[in-house]
Formats: structure tokens, sequence, C-alpha cells
């Protein structure tokens, strides 16, 4: 009998098997899907008393079969069938990179990833993990980046709400064995992300623990890796984030295993879900030009160097961190929410992705970007402005516009097509041609208040003066206006205009 | 007879000889000051109708004597004496770099820059050039940026109030052959500038030219820069800058030659005014380590950087352009005085300096970043503000704070001696320790609100909560606040916080 799966869900093989010694080292347990010819090999898991399973997301409707391996006798050459149908309403399908320097799902949809963070939100009361469900499904975000273990930080001293591993009587962690709770609730919660349309950024490793993660043999490492992937890869909205600040972890983890980390996850992930790793000090970038690095993450609250981080590794850019809207005395965490909106639309209009983050001081110390719980910003409901905005008119993604054989340095100016925005930020001109189509026609063109998120129609206007150009010497232009037209302003800063083909109804 | 003059004025020598020929390429004059077995020889100069003149700035006080040298006969051993007395009140003679990142006068009082930028306001009409030298009486700039010749640009195509050199019937200029009223009144409005106690900071070079000045040979060039050293070289308030935007003339000037630039300025050049060179693309400075630069020039709006640039050069860092208020629709020259405040703070909390500029769109094409006239925007009265305060406790000059061996480079801090200078900018805490002191003391503690311009006394309050460093591996270690207390802070942005010791009056 053939089980019947949806396309993009998650199909699951559950089978009893030996539950001595321990199975985690020591039992290996995989499964071959076939369509026809094609055969997709999916390692499987072991779950705690006696269970082993395994996990696949189909991605091509029909009559699928499979059968397994195992190191275990008892648990090779079991057999099965699933009939995939079409996707669910909703489901796109996991999101890959496209066009170089953006992102899309598997159906063709562009995604334009608009995340935050809650480094250990599913550690917290269950109480709380609810109120961030809730807050998510009121929220801007499509994307949330989550690490799998605890955090020991600032603000972050409780205890988790399971162990990851299995406590012993000392008190200290057997880091060769599972909580397989701990893993089970954590995907649950991947789970109805997923769900909700939500991907789940998952943070592989971090520096901030008491528990011993840091301090993991290799071993351990690559083993934990095996395990975590085999457990949540079928999870159509997973990214891999192989660390938060890989970097303050370089003493324990040199850099040969973080590359070798890389090339794990894929060895166990046949949807090739988005990889990549977040630096902690502005100068420890990753070298993303590697080639099992899918997209960049970048910390860094200088935004407007996005298009020197396109230049440099050729890969979608997310700055995940570029500062959190809040008010703690952590130099990271204080940043105003009109500086945050500035950097999402410095970012937006350099061709670039930039994430969300927020940490105001709270007397039971459930800031969100750690614990989740509620928001208190200014800046999310400018980011679901600026979000609608941008998916409007969607396509092939953004691309910073050209000058005089420049990018744009000062002001941000993209293009998606005949689809124009120009960001002045701090600027303030109340004229303006630079970035402005070279050909008369049709145009719909809009005054955007990105902080009083009003859309106001704009005229065209006469080109602003030039000056004539006749320079005797040397090689410095001075710049003309290419454009057709130009624009008056009302000489404000943190402006941007949007410039499109009129859509004739 | 000698002649009386004070120290650190100028004293001029005049007089008649041939006027034949060329005397500008043909004859060579200079005189040798002597006080005492000192020796200083000082380029002289022709000044038309057979006059010639050489200038010299004594330093020090006493019984000088000259003698004069020429290639022509009758120029040659003519010697005569004056007598140096103390300088006139006010006069701390020519300015130079000290404490390797800042500056000082010959005396040993602290000088600040703070500096704006008018290019071709000696070559407006005599009542605009009045105006401008009443806007500079009541504003808070204390250095002028002003090129030796005219600007030909957008905004810019009026002809100039003289020619740098004569004309010819067909309308072009001999560029053998200056017009000596120009440069006569070029330095007279030089003179008027060091009797308000502003810096002439005079840029030898610029792009923006239809008169040929871009394009002349290099003997021109070099016999041009001797020439305009021998004429103001002894005004005690002359900076050289070699270049605005040198990148945009390599085509007609290549490197070498500007570096020569460099050492002729040395040659002619006894006081040694502090010599800098000013980029146009931002990727594009001078290497500022080479021996004969005094300190960097930058033009740049990433004024952050402001801790790189003083670790690649080990200069003093002057960041003559970050932009400019105004409203025009070029795209470096529009920003808003708040945002030019901004930069102003970030540059000095991180151990810099920043020029100003304006360029707000004006009917008769008056803005005052070329030709001087009037300020309308913002910013000015904030940099007379900010400029007070950096005085009041000017020693030694503004270091970065150093945290966990690294520089700040989100917030800024900085501190001369005792007195400590945090500024938050686009952060807003509500709690704050780092970089407070590390002893207790009687500290006299001030909100400085920068846009405001409002200093109020904060309270010492506790240390902010600081989660136990008990990291287990990796190697970040969550930094502990050294200071002996913390503040409570509004928890808005644009706020600087000094710190000092309590004066006891």
């Amino acid at each position: 009998m053939s089980e019947q799966v949806s396309r993009w869900d998650v199909f699951e093989f559950s089978i009893k098997g030996p539950a001595g010694g321990n199975p985690y080292l020591d039992v290996n347990f995989a499964a071959t899907f076939s369509l026809g010819n094609r055969d997709v090999t999916v390692p499987g898991f072991y779950d705690g008393d006696g269970v082993y399973k395994v996990r696949f997301c189909p991605d091509t409707e029909g009559e699928w079969r499979f059968v397994t391996t195992s190191t275990d006798k008892a648990l090779a050459g079991l057999s099965g069938q699933l009939s995939v149908g079409p996707a669910k309403s909703g489901v796109h399908g996991p999101v890959r990179v496209r066009n170089q320097f953006h992102f899309a799902h598997a159906d063709g949809k562009p995604y334009l990833p608009f995340g935050t963070t809650c480094y250990a939100w599913t550690h917290q009361t269950v109480e709380l993990q609810e109120q961030t469900f809730k807050t998510l499904a009121d929220g801007p975000f499509n994307k949330i980046r989550m690490g799998v273990f605890p955090k020991d930080y600032i603000y972050n001293t409780n205890e988790p709400l399971f162990d990851v591993y299995e406590k012993r009587a000392d008190g200290s962690h057997d880091l060769d064995r599972p909580n397989f709770e701990c893993f089970r609730h954590f995907e649950t919660q991947i789970g109805r992300l997923m769900d909700m349309g939500v991907e789940a950024d998952i943070i592989l490793f971090h520096p901030y623990d008491r528990w011993g993660y840091c301090t993991m043999t290799e071993e351990q490492d690559f083993r934990y890796l095996r395990y975590i992937v085999a457990r949540i890869a079928a999870y159509r909205n997973v990214w891999w984030s192989l660390a938060n600040e890989y970097d303050f972890l370089l003493d324990t983890k040199p850099m040969e295993r973080w590359d070798r980390f890389f090339q794990i996850i894929e060895e166990g992930d046949p949807l090739r879900h988005p990889k990549s790793i977040h630096n902690g000090d502005v100068d420890k970038n990753y070298d993303h030009r590697k080639p099992w690095v899918d997209h960049v993450c970048i910390q860094n609250w200088d935004v407007k160097k996005t298009l020197d981080w396109r230049a440099a590794y050729g890969k979608p850019v997310v700055n995940d961190e570029p500062e959190y809207e809040g008010n703690i005395p952590k130099e990271w965490g204080n940043i105003d929410g009109h500086e945050l909106v500035h950097r999402y639309w410095l970012t937006l209009c350099r061709g670039g992705y930039i994430g969300h983050g927020e940490t105001f001081l709270d007397a039971n110390d459930e800031l969100w970007w750690a614990k989740g719980g509620v928001l208190h910003g200014e800046a999310p409901a400018r980011i679901a402005f600026l979000r609608n905005i941008f998916e409007e008119d969607a396509v092939n993604g953004l691309t910073p516009m050209l000058e005089r054989g420049t990018t744009y340095k000062r002001v941000s100016a993209v293009q998606d097509g005949d689809v124009r925005y120009i960001y002045f930020g701090e600027h303030q001109p109340v004229e303006w041609a630079l970035g402005l189509p070279e050909k008369d026609g049709d145009w719909e063109i809009d005054l955007i208040d990105v902080w009083n998120m009003t859309v106001t129609p704009l005229e065209k206007g006469p080109l602003p003066k030039v000056h004539p150009q006749r320079i005797t010497g040397g090689s410095h232009i001075t710049n003309q206006f290419a454009a057709a037209f130009g624009l008056k302003l009302p000489g404000r800063p943190y402006l941007a205009v949007r410039i499109r083909p009129r859509k004739t109804h």
C-alpha cells in the first residue's frame, strides 16, 4: 500500500530496531528513494527507544519506492512506496539561489528573505514559544535564525526547556547521548514554522556555551552534524547556518573543520538547502568564495559595503546582523528603529538582503533576539511596508545600477528590469536625474517615505541645470544626466523613489 | 636702519629690477635671512612692472639680517636688517603636526582644524568676497579650503574676477605670464584670513578647468608651484593642499609629478606648512605614508573608517569632504544637517578631524562650497557647539579608546588624558559602562545632545547587568565591564557623554 504525500512535504518512515548499547554511535541507517531510474539516498537517524527513522522530502510527483540500508541486519532491506501528489496550496518548495545574487522557491516564485533572529527561542518555556509563534504570525518576517543549542550569555542564563544531551549524575552532559525529546521538540517547531511559510535558518554552532558544545571533539562535531542533518533536512524550510560567529570558535574548531562541516551537510542533504556561515568580528568574514557556500552571511553595520560584498563573493548577500534595534548596554544591540530601517533600504537598494533583531531591556530578560516573545520596536512595521513594496514587483531580483561605469556609492539605486528604486537616505536633493530612465515613456513614479510609510505619486519634471561638458584637460567628466527627465523632490531625507512602467488596467 | 617686525608676521623686501623679456621665466631671485649662524634661504618672486620681492616669516625674535642672490647682477648682494619682536597678541605661529595624529601652533597652543570649503571664493565679485569674510567672522570655522585657480563646473560658469594668466588677443591664456594683480589679490585675502585667525588651506591644482591649467606642461607646473610658494609661504596661516581630487588629473599629471610637487614645496617653504593631497574617488587615496605628506586628507562619507585611516597612515586624518550639507542634484552635495553633524561627532570621537561644505541651490548660483557668500544650513551652529566642547579640554589630542584590545568600531570613544568622550550616534542604550573610568573618583559627567546643543549633568549609576564569565570553550569572552560605575541614559540616539575630573574652583 502506497502512502499519500504531497510534493515538498515530509515523508517519514519509522521502524523499531535494536535499542541496546548506543545506537547513536553504533548503528548506521539510511534509505534510497527511487522514482524510475532516479535514486536519492537519504540518511536516517536513531530517535531513542529502539526507534529508527528516515525522512524524505519528495521534490517530484509520482510513485516513489524506497529501500533501507543499515549496519544492523534487521534494519536493512526494508522497503515501501509513496505516492507523491501535487504540492499543497501555498507550498512553493525549498528556497535556493537563483540569478546569482537572489533566491527563489523550487517552483520559481521569487523569495526575498526578510528574516529575524531568536537564537534560543525553542529552549524557552512553552508559553513563550507560543507567544513567539503568535508574534511571527502577525509580523513581517519570513525567515528566523535559530540555534540548535541553547545559549549562555547576558540575559540568557536560564536553563533550556530540554537538555540537548543526556545529563549525567554529576550534572555534566554526555555529548554522545542525544536527548531525543529535545530534538523532537526542535523539529516540531521547524515544522510549525514551515506550515506558516517561515524559513528556519538553523544555526549549527555558536560560542555562547556552558554545556560543552564548543569543546566537542571533531568526531563528536561530525556525528552531531550528520545527525541533525538526517533529522531535519527533509523540512523544506530549512537553511543551514554553520555558525553564529564562527570566528569566536576558531580556537576549538579550526578552519579546516568548518570547511568539512559544509561538505558533511552536502553529503546528507539531497534538497541542497542554502548554506552559509556568519562572522563575529567585522574583519573576519569566512571566505565565501569557497564552492560549498551558497550565499554570503554577513554581520556588519556598514551596509553601504553591500556592493563590495557582492563584488567580492559573487553570491547573494544576506546581512543577518546589521546591529539590532534596542537599548541594551551592548554596543551591537541598541540602534534606534529609524537607523535600522535606513539600513534596510540601503541594503535592498544595493542588491543585498538584510535581517532583523531586537534587544530591548526587559524585566524578565525576555529579549526577542534570543528568546522570542513580543516585539517592542518601531522597525517591524516599516519592514512590513518595505517588504510589500519589493515583493510587489520582484521578478529576477534587484541589480545595482551603474553610472559612469561605477556603481552608486553615495545614494543607492537598483533595478529589476524596468522597475527602478532610488533610495536617498541621508541625502535630500530637491532636484534629481541620476538613475532615471534614459527614454521617456509612460512611467509611474512614486515618492516613498520609508519611515512614515507613505507612497505618493510624483510628476516628471525638467532635468536639473547641467554644466556643459568642456573640460580642457584632466580626465574628470562633469557628469551629464543621461535621463530623459528630472524630478522635483521635497528636500528632506529618508525618501525613496520608485519608477516603473505604468500598468494598463 | 632695521625694520621692526613681529614674530610670525610677514616681512617683505621689495626692489626694482629688470622688466624686459619675461622675468617670470628668466630671473631667479632669493634671499638668505640670518640670525647668528643660522641661515634661512627664501625664494623671491617677480611681481610685474620690474618689481622683485622676497617675503619672510621670522620664527624667532632677534636681530635678523638678509642678503639677496639672483641671476641678475642688479638684484644680487642686496642686504638689509629686521628687528623681530614678540608676536602680536593672539598670534600663535604656524600650525604643524604634533603628537602624531594632531596639530598645534608653533607656540604649543593646540589647533583643532574646523575647516570649511569655498573653492573659488577669491574669484567672485568684491561684494561677494566681503560677504564671505563677514560669514567667516560670525561662523565656527578656523580653516578654509580655497583654490588658486578659478573653477569651471556646474554653478561655476562665471568668469573670474581676475585672469590668473595674461589673456592673449585670441582669448587664450599665456600660461608663462602670470597676471600679477590676480596673485596680489589672492594673497591679500590670505592675509585678511590670517588676521582673522583662519588658516588658508591652499588648493594648488584641480580638474575643473576651461583655461588650460590642467594641461600645463611639467615645466609650467613646476614653475607655477615655485612661484606660488615663493609668494605666499611667508603667511603663517598657509597650508598646502596639492590638489582637490588629484586622481581626476592623473592623465595629464602622472603620479611622479605629484610626488615631485611635494618636494618642490618643501624646497621653497622654510616654515614647513602642513602638506597633503585630496582624493576624488573614495578608492583612490594617495599613499599618505610617503614621507613628504604631513597629514592625511580624505574625501569619504564612511567616517567610521577614521580608525582605519589613522592605522593605515599613522598621521593626522582630516576628512575634508564627508559630503556637503545641501540639496543639489549631485550625489555628494545633499546630505541633511543632522547627518553632517553626526559625521562630525563620529570623526572627532574616533581621533580624526572633519571639514564642512555647503551646497544649497541658489537662484544666483551662489553656493557656499564654491563661491562663499552666506550659509543656509543647520550644521554650522552645531559645529560651533562641538568646537567649543572639544577645544575646552584639548591638551594632547584625542586618542581612540581600546576595549578588549580593539578600538571601538560601533560606538565611538576617545580620550585626552583623563577626559573621555563617548559618542553613541545612532545607538540609544539606556544603560552603559564600556569606556567609563576603571577607578571611581570625583568625575564630572555630562550628557551632550549634539543636535539640540545641550549639556546636562549625569549622575553615576550601577553597572549594567553582566553575565558571569564562564565560557567552557571557544575564545569569545563575554566582555566584562571594567568600569567602576555605569550610567543611566535616556534611550534616544545622537547623544554623547563627556567624563572628566571635576574641576575644583
